[in-house]
């Protein structure tokens, strides 16, 4: 018997749908019925979380709490937050929730230290950059994290919220390749698409390799979770 | 204010996924908080809905109502079902639900009928062909509706269960151009993709060009029936 996974999303929209389906494709499944139960409440009223981190807006906790109690009371026995920005949030939000809430960075640095890495580049949206989620995650699992510089950081926040989130910018207008090379020009073993939002932007860009993907991480470690088998051994 | 949707999913869990990408794209939004409140339960213990129209197969109903109670119960005031197949059950459904449930055989007939097509080609597994929701639906709309041979049926359904749901034969095996001649012969206008999983093989073979994706129809009713603008016209 499988435990029904729940997914706190909207943060964004895309990004929930994006975990559902690398969910979809680990889970080792011949037919429909084989696939985890998976409840998702893809909660838009969550407010922004870069904004509650770094500009005094609205708290997000409430509405996650929300989310957290509806999918719980609707038969979750796991939660994941398809969103990295949110885990500056987690401790509040896990402490008040009665079942697991996997923490994505702490998950992705430990797939880091067993494949012997010792510096990750971090691109992720300020929220998470300045809130040091992914610094502490990472240093606590013996990984050195370095970031772009500013100017480069405002690109990264460019492809996030103009690219990604709005649709109003191309994605190749963002200059990805000179973001990539400012990092690995720091030492940068692999790259962190540490932003939910990052690896649908880097697919459609088609420079997913030497990058590990978190969500997909989330995704590996829910199915082993869940009491399913995985489609690949690791979540690389 | 917009109204909460909700999702009976997980038939299969691949095309909730589609359905939720479709009515992102279509709802109009500038950020994460511009997009509608969406619960969705991929409820993978429904029956095999072919399996029980055509073979004596469990009844998917009690499961379905299960997933429509648990959404109505945390907040949905709107149901969908991203299974062409499911509404053969959708009186039974309906009839035990106390929100209004989108019908997506009887919105991708009137969308025909609005654009003045008098024939139209069905691809959907045997249930839906067989149980007459199509055919129904399109006859009280003026529509008629045309068929694969039933060697060409028989690669719809491999298409179907073995390439999407299950994975295990290349979508390229399948004669998708074979199948689309032998209906275009026949008098269609244009294709319906009026299995879930249909437009997701379609995209990924690039031969979306002359078909009319059902999805993608409930997609938008959905997004205005919510209350949200639309990002196009109309859902071809």
């Amino acid at each position: 018997m499988t435990k029904t996974v729940g997914i706190i999303g909207g943060m964004g929209p895309a990004a929930t749908c994006d975990l559902m389906e690398k969910i979809i494709a680990l889970t080792k499944a011949a037919r429909d019925q084989d696939h985890l139960h998976v409840l998702t409440d893809v909660n838009t009223a969550i407010p922004d979380r870069t904004a509650a981190i770094l500009h005094g807006g609205p708290d997000p906790v409430p509405e996650m709490r929300k989310s957290a109690r509806r999918l719980v009371s609707a038969g979750a026995e796991l939660l994941l937050m398809p969103c990295n920005t949110a885990h500056y949030f987690y401790d509040d939000l896990a402490a008040s929730v009665p079942v697991p809430v996997l923490h994505m960075p702490r998950l992705t640095a430990a797939v880091l230290q067993k494949a012997g890495i010792k510096t990750a580049g971090v691109l992720a949206t300020d929220g998470t950059v300045q809130s040091g989620v992914y610094e502490t995650a990472l240093s606590n699992a013996g990984v050195r994290a370095v970031y772009p510089d500013q100017a480069m950081q405002r690109q990264v926040m460019r492809l996030i919220y103009d690219g990604v989130k709005a649709g109003a910018v191309p994605l190749s207008d963002i200059p990805v390749d000179e973001i990539l090379a400012g990092l690995r020009a720091q030492g940068a073993e692999t790259v962190l698409l540490a932003c939910t939002e990052l690896p649908i932007a880097f697919r459609a860009l088609g420079l997913t390799d030497g990058c590990l993907d978190p969500t997909r991480v989330l995704a590996f470690a829910a199915v082993r979770a869940a009491g399913a088998e995985t489609t690949a051994p690791d979540p690389w």
